[in-house]
């Protein structure tokens, strides 16, 4: 199999792309993509390394002897060690800081005075800067040269690095002796700063249409830029912890991960659902003498249940986007209750009477019927409103409401339902 | 409050882009909403009506007299309609199609003609092609000229359309005349075709750190490119959809969506989850003699319960990534279900230990204790194994694993660990 593995691995280096490599790898397990590791060259190694997902990339530096690791660290950029830092090890990242160039490390220090939350973290220091003194002929032999990646503009600096203005690569060929060059330096640039929020910066990339937009740091220096594939990757990222929070995997669990970090990630929070299941099984515990003389009771218990536990997952979902795009605020969230409270009341009363309905055609007992049928409207409406007020408070201390808050709501919504149910059966049936 | 809202939408139009004030607009409710929307100025109207969330757009249509709407139908791109389309009717897009210019007409239909999936849809027509007997002056013309967003290349065509090649703008500078210019030409040209699928075209664009790539028909003619903004906005959309449908949410639902659409969307949800729920409650009716003798069974059946069905939702998440990105295929299915059993095991021993000890203490009752352990640690295990052939099996049928898996899932779990915990709790404690 040594030669079939090292035939697949050629063919793969010259078919594919070093992002596609690295998704290709995750979809073997672990002995099989060592195996295909081996036989790829080693300019392919560090390309692909870069473009591993953070868990992949952990189980590798895991698998691998130092010294075959060590290399893959040698001479990164700047942007790159700072993408790959949360997957490093301290002495990776100190082998890598002291084996980069003098140029990238002093970039590579200067981002680190970034949270993730700024800019200055997601730059990138590829934008062709130009002096302000600089002629027309100067200009054009530079930017006849092969240009980075998304350069349509070229910036204009002057001798203290401050951004003075920006020129469209295509404006250049209208330029004919230096006095119109000057002028065709555009003043009224858009920028973003270094301490911006990400979040505000990727929005105004996104909107202006441009590919790439300045970034300039308190001194209106220019530092770098925010490029297009910067600003889409935060964007994706927030919505792909979104959903892997919602199940409560942790970011970037490798489809073959190694098993026993996958079971801690995990465990975590089956705990935390354990505790309260437990405390909805402690509520039903105090009805104990009345699910003795109404079986049914325990019969129909999932049901309240789910119904508000979908219901709350549906008004939960749509609130955490809106605090995430910034479109609820302390104004309109009467308004939003208001309104997840009616549509709450619409779907409580409907599948109410048809729960009531099913529970009387099954059971033959109107009181129990009507037990359920309270219980589901009560149990929807809390839901409809504990799916504005738990992420909003939740946000309000600080706490990713995409991570915790479905545990919460089905907290509030399992407990809820059965002391209503339980609660009012022992009132109504016994 | 006229003057105030006049006010704030003249503040708006100033301050903020399309897309701001259309995600602003979605953040008041509907009455507020009609107010400002009737405050701002006709061009931004269309504008604004573009960048809009399909809810929203359909929910401003529904409120606006015909005479009102109209407008903003009139002299749309093709690239707009297309986008469009999904939420208009057909008396509107009748409308718009007849109110385009001839040009823009004959490339929506063009686009019409290919599904959602493939290219065709997402392309824009806003590169600049050249034909190929151009001379460098008139090259240099049409170049120095204002050009569309993310243009850092010229395509070149030949005397049928075809692409025969590309030139980087910068490389314009270095060519004094016309034998120059045509070897600037650069025939290895990176493109797409019309009908590739979406998702692999819009990955080749990201990895090839273009901002746009040239799209070719089946007759190699430039028809069209496709650029960063829709390649990532096809792969937003993927994300966004997938944690929708998690929640059984229609995409893009507006956060002050019209009452009685949001309880209907709303509503098939729960109306799935309800039979789920009966059938679940119905095995539980199967052993009703049984509850009424032994009560703690009822009082624990939510932890049996809820930690099959959180496994579940953990494995499945991360299937349903794994199947969206290609890395699930038939020869190493195995190796992933393999993997997720041990996990499973792991999690599913452990937890068992601490439930049938929790339960030992709190019941004092050995054989109540053995039942749960063997309960929780078999539904852990069919959870982490139903986690990976749910999803696999509705994706070989077609069906949108995203959507449905979750139920299905949930049934599976909740109805295997009510058997077991409730048919073994039969066997051991009567």
């Amino acid at each position: 199999t040594t030669t079939t593995i090292n035939e697949l691995a050629n063919e793969v280096e010259e078919q594919l792309s070093d992002e596609q490599i690295a998704v290709l790898l995750e979809s073997f397990p672990l002995n099989l993509r060592t195996s295909i590791w081996e036989s790829l060259s080693d300019e392919t190694h560090q390309n692909v390394f870069i473009e591993m997902k953070h868990d992949s990339r952990k189980l590798l530096l895991n698998t691998l002897d130092d010294e075959y690791c060590f290399p893959l660290l040698t001479k990164l950029d700047a942007v790159h060690l700072i993408e790959l830092s949360e997957s490093l090890d301290n002495r990776f990242i100190d082998y890598a800081v002291t084996n980069m160039t003098a140029k990238q490390r002093s970039l590579y220090k200067k981002s680190c005075d970034y949270t993730e939350e700024e800019v200055g973290r997601w730059q990138n220091f590829t934008e062709v800067q130009l002096p302000q003194r600089l002629t027309l002929s100067a200009v054009k032999k530079v930017c006849s040269k092969s240009l980075p990646a998304f350069t349509d503009v070229v910036y204009i600096v002057n001798d203290d690095g401050a951004l003075v203005g920006e020129i469209p690569l295509n404006s250049i060929f209208t330029a004919d002796d230096d006095q119109q060059y000057r002028s065709l330096i555009e003043t009224d640039v858009l920028f973003i700063n270094t301490n911006d929020e990400i979040a505000d910066a990727a929005e105004k990339l996104i909107d202006s249409d441009r590919s790439a937009l300045p970034v300039v740091d308190e001194n209106h220096c220019l530092t770098g830029r925010l490029d297009l594939p910067a600003a889409y990757r935060y964007k994706e990222d927030i919505l792909a912890s979104q959903l892997n929070q919602s199940a409560g995997l942790v970011d970037e669990e490798d489809l073959f991960g190694s098993i026993w970090q996958s079971s801690k990630n995990r465990a975590v929070w089956l705990g935390v659902n354990l505790v309260t299941a437990f405390l909805a099984s402690w509520f039903i515990g105090l009805f104990e003498a009345t699910i003795q003389q109404v079986v049914a009771l325990a019969v129909l218990m999932p049901v309240v249940a789910s119904m508000g536990g979908i219901s709350g997952s549906q008004t939960i979902t749509l609130i955490i986007r809106g605090l995430a795009l910034g479109q609820i605020n302390d104004t309109n969230k009467r308004n939003i209750i208001a309104k997840e409270l009616k549509v709450g009341a619409i779907n409580g009363v409907l599948w109410a009477v048809v729960i009531g309905a099913i529970t009387y055609f099954w059971f033959d007992n109107p009181l129990l019927s009507l037990t359920i049928f309270i219980a589901i409207l009560g149990n929807i409406l809390i839901a409809s409103l504990s799916g504005v007020w738990v992420p909003w408070i939740l946000n309000k201390f600080n706490i990713d409401p995409a991570l915790s808050g479905s545990v919460v709501l089905t907290t509030v919504t399992d407990i809820f339902g059965f002391i209503v149910f339980l609660g009012l059966g022992s009132l109504l049936l016994l």
